[in-house]
């Protein structure tokens, strides 16, 4: 008789579960028709019976093929609530019971935002000339609130600007964090239009237990990472909120616009604060809103307050910006555009996001390329087979292989991704050396990146900090 | 058979009752004693009578001496709720039932603040070598937190600073508005210490339906009726929240650090906010909170952080500042001390105090002579009798009359307002004289005030919200 599978998929959702067993029926009747070895159809037919048995402990129902388990709740509430007992994400957490990682198409429903489609990649190209990045082509910018507004505004030669930002947590930022800035550095190049970038070192002050001389240092030391990227200076201003809000009257006038007309209730129905929460989380929300006004930096936009802006972020940080959206109007400017991107996984798989508190889950700006090759070798989650027999038998599974989702970030020849992921799947690429591969990407980019970072000097700071015009005119 | 008195009495809370038949028992004793005219002593009676009888009506209870009413509660609440269903007061709200104004001595005991007594009040004449300002020898400004410590710290020549502070809700102030400026600047001249002044313009502008603009406009004119008070401007900074929040990021700083350690709870329970108030009302006190620290202004202090502060204030502000002193120790400053006054009332009576959103119940620093006499004239609330005949006879009530009332606030002649409650007391001094008393102190007051006040020029503002070095060492 089949047996369960045991640990191995207790991670998994009652309708992840439901999947794997029609998938593996598709397995068993594909194999069946093409007269496989008898060995290999009896190996299918275990493991689709023992998917069976899991399928039925984990709903309490019997597999059906065509009815998905019954309690797979629908819900449209836009809160930091898990949706079916697995997804969790808030801007402080992500957490899914999923090898697969989140389910973003569900997380557009319950936030309410638009699915970047083909039609909108198209467009993008149209209107822009350039082929879209890869972050585009691979739904890892999977979501978009009003992009075709801000086609629209290229189109007709608008202004707009790009705010995105970061939470200095610590001195030294991963490769996760990457994502946003790679992306965002692409779309300024694409467009030309000026960059803010917010250090929210007052909120890590609030959330951490740090000092706000500590958060502030950490603003300036992820900076220079930032910097390192190659943002033009001409084009970017960089701020710490502790240092910024200091300086600049219209920021505190729009914290201040956003503060009275967001009230607790609806803070704690977006970010499920608590009455024990310290009032600094509580009206921290506004801070992060002021940079979509584009009067909050006088020295670029001057006293214009209706210039578009345009917010790449993944897509935990997007309720900051429903809650923006909700109040822009009634202060009488325009609604900030969203892009968002997919979590970056964490080594060990995509049931979390990669954390820098956690040195074991993530892969340092700092690493060596020695301490990047142990930490993929140790703890990258493999969607490999436990034997090399095995694995040239049933392949891969690249859906839940953390080195193959790197690779889908990292590498941005599709061609080559193609045939990583095809050989993976067939059993042909070992696990070994799918990560050999992964290995041999980050550690020169790395590499790379270190060296760029050691020639950001404290005077180039300086630079990006100041609030000065950039080279646009409004 | 007696009577009730009806009305009159109804606003009187049980313990305010018990007190007036006790003291018409003191009266009708002293009388038959002196053996008074039949008459005399038989209105005496009545009123006795009836006395006791609204005291039953009230209470339930039949009055007798030497027992108060069962059902006084003695709560130690700090919360702004009205300890005996008739005083309420809060930042916002200034309430009683009691014609005599507030209970400060019930208020003390619920804020847990310290009385001022004549031993403080001869040791600051010790201390000082200067006479006890009137406010203070008449029990207006009535109690403190840790004014001991600051006279220890005058006596040892260690700095200490001032700190008020004013919420610009409308272009012109009142004359209840005066108290603590004038009490504010008296305490400068004796100390000879630094002030900061704060008008809380983000405030008025979360709390008020304001533009942004138009709050710190009413800063700016606020602050010239302030200067006008001869505030010497080498000694004192002035500052606009939403102007100067932007220019010093030590003072964000310490609004963040407040923010991070009071919570929600917290301001619940200390200023009585609801889930439907917006972020920003939740969040104000800290910036209300922040001028207590003397790093808050650098270009005064440079990075000290140790300068004790005093704050004269209203009582109704103390919240603030039990909120303040409670955070200040595990932020590794010192608590401020305070100098609390009363309310200034309403010229309806004390029931309220003066309000600027209401004009027929304040006389503004606009006002001409003929608005001044025509306002005490109409609505200044009175203690005289109805008729001539029953005043000359009964004599007038000081603990009730307005007019008197704000004498005690304004004139500052020991001897003079002595004289005048004996005659107003005994029927000498008619209601319309006591008014016209009044209001010839008033009119040149004001008129001298409105003098000054064309005197100061945008120039002066500017200076006095310059952040800059006051003439002392630090």
């Amino acid at each position: 008789m089949a047996e369960s599978l045991n640990g191995e998929l207790s991670a998994c959702t009652p309708l992840e579960l439901f999947e794997r067993v029609n998938a593996q029926g598709d397995k068993v009747r594909a194999l069946k028709a093409e007269k496989a070895v008898k060995d290999e159809v009896d190996a299918a037919v275990q493991l689709l019976l023992a998917l069976k048995v899991d399928y039925k402990k984990v709903t309490g129902q019997d597999y059906k093929p065509g009815s998905p388990p019954a309690d797979v709740p629908s819900t449209t509430n836009n809160g930091p609530v898990a949706d079916d007992g697995s997804d969790f994400v808030d801007p402080w957490t992500v957490q899914t019971g999923s090898a697969k990682g989140v389910d973003y198409d569900k997380l557009i429903v319950r936030f309410g935002s638009s699915k970047i489609d083909k039609e909108l990649i198209d467009r993008f190209e149209r209107v822009t000339g350039q082929r879209p990045h890869h972050f585009l082509r691979r739904g890892i910018v999977f979501s978009h609130r009003d992009m075709n507004q801000v086609l629209d505004d290229y189109e007709n030669k608008k202004p707009f600007y790009l705010y995105t930002g970061r939470g200095p947590s610590s001195e030294a930022m991963h490769v996760g964090h990457l994502i946003p800035f790679i992306f965002t550095k692409w779309l300024q190049e694409v467009f030309n239009v000026p960059l803010v970038i917010q250090m929210t070192d007052d909120e890590k002050y609030l959330w951490k237990d740090l000092t706000t001389e500590k958060a502030y240092q950490f603003a300036i030391e992820n900076a220079k990472d930032i910097i390192a990227f190659g943002f033009d200076v001409n084009k970017t201003f960089i701020f710490s909120d502790l240092e910024y809000i200091g300086m600049s009257a219209d920021f505190y006038r729009n914290v201040v616009k956003v503060q009275k007309h967001v009230t607790y209730n609806q803070v704690k129905g977006i970010f499920g604060f608590t009455d024990s929460d310290c009032i600094g989380k509580i009206s921290f929300p506004a801070v992060q809103a002021a940079p979509s006004f584009s009067n909050s930096f006088p020295h670029i936009f001057g006293a214009r307050k209706d210039i578009q802006c345009l917010i790449p972020c993944a897509i935990d940080q997007d309720p900051y910006f429903r809650m923006t959206r909700d109040v822009a109007p009634r202060l009488g400017y325009p609604k900030p555009a969203l892009l968002h991107s997919t979590f970056f996984p964490a080594l060990q798989g995509a049931q979390t996001k990669m954390s820098a508190s956690d040195p074991n889950s993530s892969i340092s700006l700092t690493d060596t390329p020695k301490q990047i090759k142990s930490k993929i070798n140790k703890h990258a989650f493999s969607g490999g087979k436990d034997t090399i027999e095995e694995h040239r038998k049933y392949g891969g599974n690249c859906e839940i292989d953390v080195c193959y989702m790197y690779l889908s970030f990292f590498l941005d020849d599709d061609d080559k991704l193609e045939q990583i992921k095809q050989d993976y799947t067939s059993g042909a690429l070992l696990t070994g050396e799918l990560k050999k591969i992964l290995i041999d990407t980050l550690q020169p980019m790395i590499s790379a990146h270190q060296e760029k970072r050691k020639q950001v000097t404290d005077e180039m700071v300086k630079q990006f900090f100041t609030p000065r015009k950039l080279s646009f005119d409004f």
